[in-house]
């Protein structure tokens, strides 16, 4: 089951370049396409001629070339040439996706068309802002969307799962506030006078105690951001963390991932930044496909929930209300 | 759905020598195997004993012997050794198919065995023929067998997959012809002074414009063969394509090809032409998996036809027309 | 269909130290660990908290801790530490299996806990015993469990798949004589004045003929032994083969090997003693999966017997009278 009206990062704008990139979401394959133009388009990824890929073929002008006949199609699905013939048969077309690029991102909406408005693209505005860096990656995770974005919801386990380069022991045990503001999901942690991890006594140079400050902002499906804000009486650095879940399939996910901050701006920073980012993510990203493998084997999802899982509950409830909702909206449609 | 009365390329006769040679043939395993007289078997391949795979036995005179327990069994399908006793269980016997050598390859008959006339195999009379070399390869395709049909059934694909090697643009716009003689499907495509494709220019070493005639022969279940002529004023060359298609499975097929030809006939030219030949069929073996996990992933196969489809779709038609004959004279025989 | 109220060979007991082991059991994921006081423990592989795998996490103490939040449980099953919070769900357990070790081995009772009794472990007295020496390997083996215990019960297949190192002509029609005890199979091939293979004549030094007898003991699920005694007139030397036949799932197996010997006992003929043992043993190893892939491929495991199956014959019989009594049991309890 996946919520549809709603916005999912669906590529890098990067990856929208010469050629076309194939993408399943939400268990539909997908192709998108730059055209020539420098408009992006997403298509469902078949040819209706005889079922080839599309994303096997080629972006031509204004269309997308399929690699086996040649016929061509437009970002709105039409076909516009077939080599072979002058006479274009009108059901010849494609189902296509409504598109945005917004944040470095295109995002694709796998619902109704009518409802896709690109002014509810969340507001990620420290992408390009001055004083700001960002970096990125991209991870495919063998591991149902839900226990993706479970692992930023839940900062409980970085003392456990991160060990030696994030985790702090205080972190299991500080008081968290979880707030709902209608579909917005809002989680913070308070700490005064801990030791930073090693990571961050780093990055901000810090020698004794500090403050921080962990804010976290989850909107449906799933798309995520942590602020992270360390101070001591000198230096006040803060940190952004953005995660946008986008299910490949009810299995598998693609995790977006991308790493901001307003300290460390010089270039020669960069690499060590990226290094010990990466680091930590690897040690989230290969503990996740051992959860699914677990609930895989088992044959279900099974908890009992702690304390530390009060932000990723509300952050279900939104998603069966909105699941609901849907339904609800597809019934009314069809009776 | 298979057709089961029909002659299908099992293996070429080289394949057969020493060893046994264990091949799935419209879902069957079967062991082909030849006895020290140079005759051929073919067996299901599992010793009744305790479903060991005869293929994973040896050769033994005129029978296979099984590895596990050393039980023989000849090409008929009885057993004729059991070395732990000297009676013989009458039904300690294995499925045996008829099988037949013609043309370079064992020939395998997977419906009624009392139907199974070798005077039906086709007459590829060009292997072995004076003036004439061949050469052959065989692909294990990740797809339906029609899909690898369709592939050389529908010559307009050449200008967009083979588009530097033998892909000439008039080849999908120039005018096919397509006619059926009871269960065999024509089609040909005359071409008048057209600039031959790089790998032509190069085989006839033509200058200028040329006229070519393709002339395509299929013979169900799905047996291809092409004869393309190329000429000038002062030049003219013929080219053999034999294609034999033989499913593995619903989603995987065992594509025999063979390269004929009666011009560079000299030993030094081969390696060039088989280098050329490999080229070409390597873009469209690579193709097919594509197409197939397209259909997979979409749940079916669905088609919008064009025009260039007319012959394979001719082909299917026989193809569904013997499928109901078989399904009829099944009917008749249980009723 | 497994029996459950059997001891199973679950790991060797030098598998469990520093960090716990995952081994599924009959289908079920279970993780094994050794305590800081050196009791052993075997737990449901999955945490109740998120389905993390157990396995993942670490030893720690008497208990062992989740690698994802921390949370501690012990060998009973219980949990005995959340990091985050003070109070401890009573409904967050883990089920426990019961354990014990002997002979090298870990042994565990998948069945009712009620019903393990360590006095009922089979008795392999060599391992450890004076004048003995024994080296072991674990095998993961594709092949459903009986398909494994056949190939032992069975060694009239040792002339054809072990030509070359410890087959020999004789043991196809040598008589053998198979009778049981209660739920134990017994079978003896008494063999006087034969070649000795060629492993065989190196080992016990023989240059003629010798006598052999080859006592095979097999106790329910599958835990097999041999007893192999070479003789001629100067020198007496004895083998034994223990094989312990635990299901993995219900077409894979751990099979435990062990090779036990009175003979060849300085260290420096270890090396070669391995060698020869473990290529014996990859032969029929490599064997069983061929088996495993044809049953599949034809869709369920058939037979026509033939003399040399009597022991495995009775094996079975014993197997289907001991999963009717653990249903009928378990019918009873349900009634």
């Amino acid at each position: 089951m996946f919520l549809r009206n709603q916005w999912y990062a669906a590529a890098f704008s990067r990856e929208l370049a010469e050629k076309p990139l194939a993408r399943t979401i939400l268990g539909e394959p997908v192709v998108l396409f730059r055209t020539e133009t420098g408009k992006i388009g997403a298509l469902e990824d078949r040819c209706p001629h005889r079922s080839a890929p599309l994303s096997a073929g080629k972006c031509a002008g204004e269309a997308i070339a399929c690699g086996y006949h040649g016929i061509h199609f437009d970002a709105s699905g039409a076909c516009v040439l077939i080599p072979h013939q002058p006479n274009i048969p009108p059901r010849l077309r494609v189902r296509a996706y409504p598109v945005a690029e917004r944040w470095g991102w295109a995002w694709i909406w796998m619902g109704d068309p009518a409802a896709a408005n690109p002014e509810t693209i969340p507001d990620y505005w420290w992408f390009g802002a001055a004083d700001w860096q960002s970096f990125e990656r991209l991870y495919k995770v063998e591991a149902h969307w839900e226990l993706c974005a479970d692992n930023l919801l839940d900062l409980s386990h970085t003392p456990f799962l991160h060990p030696t380069t994030v985790g702090i022991p205080e972190m299991a045990t500080i008081p968290l506030r979880t707030w709902v503001e209608g579909n917005t999901v809002f989680q913070q942690r308070v700490m005064k006078q801990v030791t930073p991890s090693p990571f961050v006594a780093e990055w901000g140079g810090f020698k004794g105690k500090i403050d921080r400050v962990a804010t976290l902002t989850w909107l449906p499906a799933s798309n995520i951001s942590v602020e992270m804000i360390y101070e001591d009486a000198a230096t006040k650095i803060a940190l952004r963390l953005t995660q946008l879940v986008t299910p490949e399939s009810e299995r598998t996910t693609h995790v977006f991932f991308a790493w901001s901050r307003n300290f460390m701006l010089r270039p020669e920073n960069e690499p060590r930044f990226r290094e010990q980012s990466y680091k930590v993510m690897d040690e989230d990203i290969s503990f996740m496909p051992l959860q699914q493998a677990c609930v895989e084997r088992f044959g279900q999802f099974r908890t009992i929930p702690i304390n530390a899982d009060a932000t990723l509950i509300e952050a279900r409830k939104v998603v069966q209300r909105l699941l609901r909702e849907e339904q609800g909206a597809a019934a009314k449609l069809s009776a």
